[in-house]
């Protein structure tokens, strides 16, 4: 029988990016990725959730959709539909609400209905990676507006919108993560997101709101959310169970009127995203979300405790950085004469892994010195030694922190 | 405060397709999507699995990933693996295998792998609807090759094969579901297997395979797969347990080796698949799956039968069909006057709920008269009953078929 190799190399489709490295664990420090705190997963309620929604209705998993349709398990809507409304002041129908794998199939759905090549879209300067590349790999430009202790600045979004409105373009959205920004932690006033919303609205920009940290808050209190405050056409919502009850598994959601809606639907070519998973959210998250929440946030607040405390030890007045309101991340400043993406490379030698800044920003040489730590999957202990073994890295690589007598490091 | 509507008529994306229909629940007599018989659901014994791993390994819900990996929940990979070289004879690695949200998301991340605009590909004439409808949307032409009752026609294949190369095009892949075809339900025997393989290496096409239906075949028995035959990398597999065990839980898979999956990986933005999904599956196929499958199939053949049965009884001689070797649909050829499309319309106002063939093969003409039928999630009542009404409006619309004293249809 013939039976050669095949060549691939014409056959690659033009423009893949570069193949996965193969994975080997999670690094001994782990300060990267959405993570949460293991020790937090409602692992007991979840088991009784689970058995009691599959002794009920577990039949239906025979069908796609379950008996609710290509939105997404009803029961869970309908949760969400009084979440909302209770916590971010989001009036919305169950159907209104679009059930996703993730709050990444959201943004992914999102920039379908929205973007081709060539566009132009308005998003914080300091930001999630991830959208970064997905708008990268998509041939939008993002153009990346700088922030202060209250969320992006309106000034600059400002002279942004003239300024692009002067040269006859007009962006697709601006992308914003108000509560709990990503990666600096703040949360938008009120009267800024009043603000935002009319600048939006006066050059006919939507606003895509992520509020995908948002209901990790150290106070319990936030903002209404823009969606709530703007007319609801001109601003689309995105949300998440990632941070608050667990990331492996993937809910995320979408709110949006209908009309929007039905046509990102159109892309949704999956036959409906994972509906067990849905299911034992709506039978947990019915009953005790807003407890559970509660609990993981002191949690987390306690771990940044540790995070703050042990960089002050570490690096002393080298780490500078302002407290996040909520979530599970920390942007720090070093010095400049710190590479970050040369720490980062040695750290993880090291056994440590953060993230860089310019992996988390538009801007390169703002962000040449600043790196993002997550600290929600981290057990204190580990917070304390990672963070001392990187103080060590960097203090070697680049001499800084400088080293003193009450500083462990360099020993 | 400012606060017009944004009107998006220049926002929204250019080629977005049509909005989503609102959904109404399913018709009363479902013969579409790939549904599966819920009385079949292991109902109890998934609920000892969810709060058996849920137990012993929920915390690391709180990893993307779990502790697995990007390629997702080794257990599953390792039942798979053995699974796969047991019941196809197929030899690969867990790391040779990547969990996916169904085996749709796997067709995406194929095809993200080797298409571009404008790329051939060939695949089998009468054919599974989501894949004509996904390379339409990427601007790929599919080229039909005509079936007989062992599957795709190899002189077909190597007509076009030597066609194509005689104007320089270089298909992109060969894609073929060769256990259990949909929607003609034929199994390619192994002789044509080893004749497809020797052909695609000759001229240097890979082949798709997809073998999401394999596990419902009514002898128990199948040819190895054609990833076990031909070389491992100018094959690429694709399956799942959409069929198998539940479609709500979205778990599919790809088998190729690492050079592939490496690059499919770096396409997969999402964080991972649903992990819970892969849990349960994990524990509960592990123990189950061989037991589970077989109750399944000889119920579903049972279905099938009351199908063929009430066709007879309805139609007469008007309904023809080759009966499938395994499955959950029927591909049946009523006589050339039933304009199908209009069937279907006018049928699913009466209830039932039919796909129609040109939306099920890439040759309107030959498939004008032919639709899909699904028997996995009807009961044999239902069946009996839709079938009858489908049977009362085609006479009703187009004299077809003819009536006799002993067919009840038209009374």
């Amino acid at each position: 029988m013939f039976d050669a190799a095949i060549d691939f190399s014409a056959l690659y489709a033009a423009g893949l990016p570069a193949p996965a490295p193969q994975w080997n664990g999670f690094p001994r420090y782990n300060f990267v990725g959405g993570h949460n705190d293991g020790a937090r997963v409602p692992v007991d309620a979840l088991v009784k959730a689970a058995a009691d929604v599959l002794a009920r209705e577990g039949a239906t998993l025979a069908f796609y959709g379950l008996q609710s349709g290509p939105l997404g398990y009803r029961p869970l809507r309908e949760f969400l539909s009084a979440k909302l409304e209770r916590t971010a002041g989001i009036e919305c129908m169950p159907d209104e609400i679009l059930l996703t794998s993730g709050s990444l199939q959201a943004l992914d759905l999102v920039n379908a209905l929205l973007l081709s090549p060539g566009d132009t879209v308005l998003i914080e300067r300091d930001n999630y990676g991830g959208v970064l590349t997905r708008l990268a790999r998509l041939g939008v430009k993002a153009v990346g507006l700088p922030l202060d202790g209250c969320g992006m600045r309106i000034d600059a979004l400002e002279n942004a919108l003239e300024d692009y409105k002067s040269r006859g373009v007009r962006p697709k959205y601006i992308y914003t993560i108000p509560t709990v920004q990503n990666p600096t932690g703040s949360i938008m006033p009120l009267e800024r997101r009043h603000a935002l919303l009319a600048l939006a609205a006066r050059h006919g920009v939507p606003v895509f709101e992520d509020d995908c940290y948002a209901d990790l808050v150290w106070s319990g209190e936030r903002p209404p959310a823009l969606y709530a405050l703007g007319r609801p056409g001109n601003v689309i919502h995105v949300g998440s169970f990632s941070k608050s009850i667990a990331p492996a598994l993937r809910v995320g959601y979408i709110v949006a009127p209908w009309a929007h809606l039905s046509r990102m639907l159109a892309s949704k070519t999956d036959a409906g995203s994972g509906a067990l998973e849905q299911m034992l959210l709506a039978e947990f998250c019915t009953a005790q979300f807003d407890n559970h929440v509660k609990g993981l946030t002191r949690a987390l607040k306690a771990k940044l405790d540790v995070l703050t405390d042990t960089l002050a030890e570490q690096f002393g007045t080298a780490a500078e950085f302002d407290p996040p309101k909520g979530g599970i991340f920390l942007w720090v400043k070093l010095p400049d004469v710190v590479d970050i993406k040369r720490l980062a490379a040695a750290a993880l030698e090291a056994g440590v892994a953060i993230n860089p800044g310019p992996e988390w920003s538009t801007d390169a040489t703002w962000s040449q010195s600043r790196l993002r730590l997550c600290f929600g999957s981290a057990t204190p202990q580990e917070i304390r030694d990672g963070i001392a073994v990187l103080a060590q890295v960097c203090q070697r690589e680049f001499g800084v922190p400088v080293q003193s007598g009450n500083v462990r490091h360099g020993a």
